[in-house]
């Protein structure tokens, strides 16, 4: 299951294909709303599926280090510390695994997807915000306190613009969706989107295709910097900003192998589960955890 | 054995313990007298210590990707492209493991000093260079390529001074000591080393203050960076640069701390080892491979 801010997305893992996928609204009533709605697609899939016994929900935003709240999830209405766990589980009487939804992602695509057969991949999302997923020997790798892969954070451009962490020059403050966006319309004097911007950059207008490529050349940066300090197979890049297709890969890999030149080849694969990942990447945490 | 460019340190580790610990001259007449004078040390070593089967070699200098040769060893004579382990197999009729030196201490410091108990850490060698060793389940994480834990080179300020590697703004060319020392000598317009920089910072000397602390925060940045992005349990750095003392680990935990702040604690230590981390950790590593 994949819970995110405008729909419920559900289905069953078995043998590594999808099956019997449903997608219905979130209900936008409080998250204990949401935990009904979760329940009851359970309930109706347990009952279709009775050899599906292990149940992962992916949610956005931060899980405490149990994983069994989520801190907050600034896209779905009323998910601000919620116990997820011990609420499905009074519902459901049984235990389910949460993960969060960019790290179930990262599994869903090392497994199934783009990165199938390495032992080593970083999934990068590229959307309003940035986040990552690590694998390694095909497992997430959390780190002490849960925070790995929180790549949108790191400070890439030192007195840059500061995020909403309180921190200057964060990848995301300055190669986001959102960040795109907020430079476009101020060169530009007017609102401008992140997908007007992209297609503005690719006619040629001067302003915005600056933004654009100084985006996508702070994004291939930070590759280059994880592929010196972790070295993975590959990266695997999804989200709505990078759906955007060629424009975004070609600028990524031309500054990624720039900066990691005589260092070691960086190998960027598009992202191929979509929309499913977040289902797929959900059923895998709660398979590997034998829940 | 730890292999350097002055010092060949060679001992025996035993339940934890270094014994019959010995350094002698790094011979400077090419790369076969120093293989001549690594066996010698190898054979004598073996004679007095026959349950010591397993013989780790720690060099700096990247190594090839099977761990079978020294690619260069800048600091040792004549060490360019050399078949350390097939030219110790010849005069030993053994093999012996071979490790990077910063790698080799940050499994020492993981397994036997600063970071010992932990399950993940991050050594980094701040000295004429920077460098790192990433220690996961208690073993060095090398990557896809083996060059993870290149933390000098990963960019932290896009347009900064350029390395020898050619690129703009990478960690060592904004934090080294040879960097410390280059800014200080143009600020004062003469030859600057890195100790007088931290002395006359230390004295409140306005431009090397500065420099100094520019040097630490931009330490600092990069390990909240890397707390963002692995989430190890603890740093622990060493290196001539570190062993100033409190003002560098002040000015590096300081930064750290504010620019991971309301993600998770900076944890830093300092090495514990010292010089004899080299050869404790190339013994951890022959160990490890059970060679």
């Amino acid at each position: 299951m994949d819970v995110g801010g405008t729909k419920i997305a559900t289905g069953v893992l078995r043998a590594g294909e999808l099956h019997d996928r449903r997608v219905q609204p979130t209900p936008e009533t409080g998250w204990e709303a949401v935990l009904d709605a979760i329940a009851a697609q359970v309930l109706d899939l347990q009952a279709r599926h009775p050899d599906a016994a292990r149940v992962g929900v992916g949610v956005p935003g931060p899980l405490d280090m149990a994983r069994a709240r989520v801190k907050f999830a600034p896209n779905i209405y009323g998910f601000t510390d919620v116990p997820l766990v011990d609420g499905l589980r009074d519902r459901l009487g049984q235990r389910i695994v949460l993960e969060n939804d960019a790290k179930a992602a990262a599994l869903a695509e090392a497994h199934l997807g783009a990165a199938r057969g390495t032992g080593s991949s970083v999934y990068v999302t590229v959307s309003t915000g940035i986040g990552a997923g690590i694998v390694l020997n095909g497992r997430i790798w959390r780190g002490r306190h849960g925070i790995a892969g929180e790549l949108g954070h790191v400070t890439v451009m030192p007195g840059g613009p500061v995020s909403g962490a309180g921190l200057d020059g964060a990848l995301e403050a300055v190669a986001s969706g959102t960040a795109i966006a907020r430079d476009a319309s101020y060169a530009l004097n007017r609102d401008v989107s992140t997908a007007e911007a992209f297609a503005l950059a690719a006619q040629g207008h001067p302003a915005a295709r600056r933004i654009v490529n100084q985006a996508l050349k702070h994004i291939g940066v930070a590759l280059a910097d994880l592929q010196k300090l972790l070295d993975p197979e590959v990266f695997v890049i999804g989200g709505g900003v990078a759906s955007v297709g060629d424009l975004f890969f070609q600028g990524v890999q031309a500054a990624a192998d720039e900066y990691a030149a005589g260092f070691a080849p960086v190998t960027i694969r598009r992202a191929q589960l979509g929309t499913e990942a977040g289902v797929i990447g959900a059923a895998l945490a709660a398979q590997q955890e034998g829940a």
